[in-house]
């Protein structure tokens, strides 16, 4: 068993509230991550996957076919986007960064297991001083 | 002569238009930095002073007073707010890296010559890969 | 089960040294960081909380209680200070990264279960070339 | 049970290929890596180690000896090295990060033990968006 | 006047050596860099430009541009190759990094100008703790 | 004229604070960084020289001789030891970033040209937020 990282990038707005708070109760609970005009962030993405090394390539799996899955599933929705707004698999949840996290493993699951290997974790960095990592249920 | 750097961050939205291009024209400018919907960034910004050293203290410019002016005439305008919206030195501009350095260049000269020192570079990283920087005019 | 990370910074002095020993015998066994007019770093500390996603507000914890709660127990006691002379938790302990790791667990573990997560790791950066990881008993 | 990890760095030649294919089947599979010519990577390499403190010394295993033991068994053998050509461990076998990384844990285990510690993990980064973990069998 | 930097990164393979030295020559002036087998590295290329803002768009030039064009002149001439075999601009020279900044200047001054900046400097780092500048005669 | 920079690393514990004051105006002045027990930095130097390159090596300087230069002047001084005590070209001078990169060029100055380089800039970081860079008078 010998696991494989690789890092992606994107770049998104998000606003932290529920829809059923006044903005002076967003302000109480999200603090200035409630801002109804959206900030943003560099996200940086480390997807890590698990399994054995394939004797004929001595790869894991191909990081070209990991990496063209991780940008078909996951940035090409997230990147330049607003998260809120027009990313399908977080409508209808809070845009925080755990919530992100647990539906990016959700969107990679399948799609990597299909290329032969086993998901392992998902970390995401929101600022260089928070990341959140989530290794399934 | 000697020069010392404050490194801030910020995280901010913006978008990329103009308001007299449909959304195809911004498109094709400013690709999917245009999206109506906003995007974000984590900024981080160096800003350099020079002058003399202070004989007493042996320092340029106490950095706590470099970094609270910063805080006060910068950061607490941009971080967690809309360029585009909600920054009253950025108004009816681009919302461009480049404009931006500018506009906090022309911000904190002033302020930073009443604490002893000379404003010398504006740099704003928009990502790791892309950086501005603006020594005035 | 989800894990988040804070990051938090201190700067501090310290010497590696057992009081019984000649400073000839600590020099061959701590080395230069033995010096008897101490030495300093700029440690960087990770700290990994586990637990549940609250569905209210969408995050495992508010980030903002925890760099709170590290920023009281821990920041306070060890930024600008001397390990060796002036940190309660470490008081006639030899000064090292590992008990160190070992030290703010067991001045966190408590107040981080008071805001409704679990502590799982404290990671110490010493140097960009060495850090040390405590999971705890 | 706590775990230090020691950063080492180096620089080397590869190139990803099997003898048996032409250089059209090497490049289909292995992409601009199968370069006949070669190319190369700044690898950089984290090696764990776990145990218990020595009470004596508050170290889990003094970093000078793990870093002497890193550079005799591994940096000297790969540094500004071909690996394909001239590292003895990795003879015959294909020059991926995920063979480096089991090569690098068969080398180290055994010294490591010898300094009263565990080998935990090896991870190389062959670039910044990259990099491979090995936990052992 | 204002400056805009773009990030790029290629891997390479090289040697330091003058075909006119013994082995044992080149080794006594250029150390290990000399191995006849070859190592490599990680570079990061750093370009910056320097202009004026087109009042049209906020940018002094517009990086995908910049980007495309570093991309076709440099990265698809030195990515995954051979410096000393395979680069038609250092054909014939030591492949230091001093004269790859000043060969990737000399590609690139021209095609720069054609897209409405003025180039300013190339900067190059071929590890963590050594990098070249160059800005021009 | 090209230039190339070598970064080095010390760590090392300071004080500020001037002697004729009480620890109170210290502290009011220099704020946290006067604590009369020390605290301490991983400092971070880069010393960029600049010159013609050699066109028997295609070097400017070697960089081997250029890390033992630095390493015999100033390393050997700083490192693990106690800024405002041990250091003998610091002597009766305030501990500060400013001060130490005077120091360091002055050091270097005379020693760099007789590798057949001119020293060109002395940049120290403190901390990741801040730095200090020095060009001669």
């Amino acid at each position: 068993m010998i696991y494989i990282t690789r890092r992606e990038r994107f770049n998104a707005a998000h606003r932290l509230f529920k829809p059923e708070y006044s903005d002076e109760q967003n302000l109480q609970v999200f603090g200035k991550c409630s801002n109804p005009n959206w900030h943003g962030h560099n996200y940086t993405l480390f997807v890590t996957v698990k399994g054995e090394i394939n004797p004929d390539t001595g790869f894991l799996v191909n990081l070209k076919d990991l990496s063209a899955l991780i940008e078909r599933y996951i940035i090409e929705k997230l990147d330049h986007k607003n998260i809120n707004l027009e990313v399908d698999f977080m409508a209808g949840k809070l845009a925080s960064t755990e919530n992100l996290a647990i539906g990016i493993w959700d969107e990679l699951a399948e799609p990597i297991s299909s290329i032969g290997a086993i998901l392992h974790s998902i970390k995401i960095y929101e600022t260089e001083n928070n990341f959140v990592e989530y290794l399934g249920k």
